[in-house]
């Protein structure tokens, strides 16, 4: 079976182990959100591709769900000791390494898509880790700080002021020039199912999808698109979806989000049994929806999810 | 009383030291070696500027005599595990904030003196660092390694190869086009006296006396120039200056490389009292010559090497 996943970070890392445990035999590809990458020190830093590189090559920090494991913040001390920051922006000395290797690479003319590669001969992910496009996209989050109008990039606003101040527009700057990367529309149309993992449905799934050619790939692909609610109880599971999902005018409810991704896209939808109510309404706007426990809280009920997922794309495909 | 001091790595860092001691209120400019400089890892490095910065700044491996100070090395292991070298280069995780801000700032349009002017006002090392050049200037070394002729950066013969192999040429690629920092001639006909640490005369203070105008310049100040003598005893001090002064056929004697700077350039010339047999043929050759210890054992040792310098330019003002 060959299965198209469009992931974001923590969220779409965690929903992969459960879709490489439920089925092992799989051809997985992902398809990595490039939005949130930012360039720190003057190096490239892809958030997003490297949560899913170490989560699922066994590097991730556990605990945090993002960085390197047993690491340590030596090079980000002594740029402090400099006066050069970002300091808000955690940057371990393991990472610092992925993020070199990665700049090397690009600035002798490779395409990020040969760098991802590249890096996951490392750490052999067991999946097809392609970033969204090789061209540069960043998204910018317009906010109002201090009585001022001003539009910083994703990162500033999640990591710096964590999400505190409200977002009026999230725009994923660069993506209506970019094109989808080497293999992308390729995996798409070569697919059996297509995956949205509960990851955030703005930044992460939105900005894959902003990118021309990709949502009209998985709309035309004829096989089922199936995706999982991050909203779990009228709140995002982890993150702060609800912040975006107000800049777009979406309401941060299980429901709204399928209706916010369409009934031209989505064929199928999980929500959460504490959200069963919402069934009805999802499938009356044109999707099949189940309610089915959502919480990622072991390796065991992350792979539950991932068949129910791939359950309900065949119950779609018959 | 202004001192023009031209330096390479360990021996002119720790010689350094001395002159500060030995003049505490002289106005000290240290025209820096930047022939070592090398690209690793996307990142500009020059290890002779860092030495004397890390040296005079109080942030030095003292054992070592280069690097940071309680130095661990998390990047480069993980560098390796990417299978990303050369691993025989010793860069810890302190020493890449500075070559990653270095190589920031130069990626933004700095020149690299401006570079090294804003990395000294965290370092005060009390001394105004000015590279010898902005320009590219790469030192290649020409050897035979396993039957083959090549030519190698000067790296990777000092480093790699611990110079255990001949070298027939050493070439300062790029010096012949590049033109002094900015600051360098100015210093230098502003100076009571210039002085050459015991420096290696090929790869340290030769390299800077190889872009145009600088030997010139130095001839022209009609100010006292006295080195000392990187030789004690027919054998270097530290290091492997015997294998590249070989390269450029002079004997690798106290003598030998008063005579190769030549009574032009050099008019006072300080050897180890173990080499006092040597002062008359230097003096024979026009230039003052005293033997005095030249072990730069402690700082009181390294001072009297300064005050020794210092008593024989004014001898030779005189």
């Amino acid at each position: 079976m060959r299965i198209v996943v469009l992931a974001g970070g923590i969220g779409g890392a965690r929903f992969l182990r459960g879709v490489k445990a439920a089925v092992p035999d799989a051809e997985i590809t992902v398809i990595g959100n490039t939005g949130d990458d930012i360039h720190l020190f003057g190096l490239k830093v892809c958030p997003d591709l490297d949560t899913v590189m170490y989560t699922l090559g066994g590097g991730i920090d556990e605990d945090k769900g993002w960085g390197r494991t047993g690491e340590t913040f030596r090079v980000k001390e002594e740029l402090a000791a400099y006066g050069v920051g970002p300091e808000w922006f955690g940057l371990g000395d393991r990472d610092f390494a992925t993020h070199i290797v990665r700049t090397q690479m690009l600035g002798a003319g490779y395409p990020l898509s040969a760098v991802t590669e590249a890096l996951c001969d490392r750490w052999r992910p067991g999946v097809r880790l392609i970033p969204m496009t090789d061209d540069r996209v960043e998204t910018h989050v317009a906010i109002e700080e201090d009585g001022e109008q001003r539009a910083v990039h994703f990162q500033e606003y999640w990591v710096r002021l964590r999400a505190s101040v409200p977002a009026h527009a999230v725009v994923p700057v660069g993506a209506d020039q970019a094109k989808p990367a080497p293999g992308v529309l390729e995996a798409i149309a070569d697919a059996d199912v297509v995956l949205f993992p509960p990851s955030n449905p703005v930044v992460s799934i939105g900005t894959i999808l902003a990118v021309p050619g990709i949502r009209e790939a998985i709309a035309d692909a004829g096989v089922p698109v199936v995706g999982l609610s991050p909203i779990v109880g009228d709140a995002p599971v982890r993150g702060m979806a609800d912040k975006v999902l107000a800049a777009v005018g979406v309401e941060a409810t299980a429901a709204a989000v399928a209706q916010h991704y369409g009934s031209g896209l989505l064929d199928g939808w999980l929500v959460d049994t504490v959200d069963a109510g919402s069934v009805a309404g999802v499938e009356a706007a044109g999707i099949r929806c189940r309610a089915v426990p959502l919480m990622m809280t072991d390796a065991d009920a992350t792979a539950a999810m991932a068949r129910e997922a791939l359950a309900l794309a065949e119950e779609v495909r018959a």
